[in-house]
């Protein structure tokens, strides 16, 4: 295992100003590209995250430290994002006051080596621990940062021509 | 297609500030994560991105606008940058410097609209357009963008524990 909390925080705390330098000021042609079918733009991407900081991160961790048993965590509806109607530049900086809002209650927690065991009950998984929720919320951000790259290329996907088969990206 | 050249500056303009968001100020242990074997870490992506500014696009660009006839492109040595050793702050300064040189050039090269169906010749896929060229240089962008938020999950992932079959970034 290689979590530790001041080095997840290294990851969570920048995320809004990676994601607004990515994003913001791109023309809408590159902000409502998706990947095809029902697949999410960018827009779609950062409301999700808003979404997350509301009503799952700090909400879980809530939970877990403060039930004495393996109570079920707070639920989340991962699609409850989709049809909103906002710019942007709004959903970037409701982001980074969301995440910056939540580093500071998880500051507040002051969350111990030995709470990292503490468990909660995944609706689909059972038994979770803190610990892996806390690692989850990490790669969480790296996933969706990810896909954010991954859906902009496709819209070059027949562009690049014979260099498709070095952009791994692309496949 | 849908490649212009004013949508394809709105990403290549950005990307050292992104990068430098993602990057500056991580912990060794972040810095110095790899795929496991000989893949790179996200200092090498960095210096990789670097020597990109220098030897591949500009120079490739130029070659095609300058070239009468499909002239072989100037070599490019993928794996040039290893072995460096500086640090994260000074690759993401020298990347920022050479991003920027690299698109005051281009913009002073006036790349006009009958300029893209240009052509170069590759060593391996014969001859390619400018056009292609300038698009796979935005998508070569975000794929590192893409590699380096991928490098830096693998270190979580045993940590996330169950939360793994969602995060499709760890496959």
């Amino acid at each position: 295992m290689n979590f530790k909390q001041s080095e997840a925080i290294e990851i969570l705390e920048p995320t809004p100003a990676t994601l607004t330098h990515l994003l913001s000021g791109l023309s809408q042609e590159w902000l409502s590209t998706n990947e095809g079918g029902d697949s999410w733009n960018s827009l779609e991407v950062v409301a999700h995250l808003i979404q997350c900081e509301k009503s799952n991160w700090i909400p879980r961790i809530n939970s877990i430290l403060t039930n004495i048993e393996d109570d079920p965590l707070p639920p989340f509806d991962r699609f409850s994002h989709l049809g909103q109607e906002k710019g942007i530049e709004e959903l970037l900086r409701e982001f980074s006051q969301s995440r910056q809002q939540s580093l500071y209650q998880l500051g507040a927690l002051k969350i111990r080596s030995f709470d990292l065991n503490k468990t909660g009950l995944h609706p689909e998984f059972g038994s979770i621990t803190l610990q892996q929720l806390l690692s989850t919320w990490v790669v969480h951000d790296l996933t969706h940062i990810n896909q954010i790259t991954r859906v902009l290329a496709k819209r070059y996907d027949q562009d690049v021509g014979p260099w498709k088969t070095f952009l791994s990206i692309l496949k």
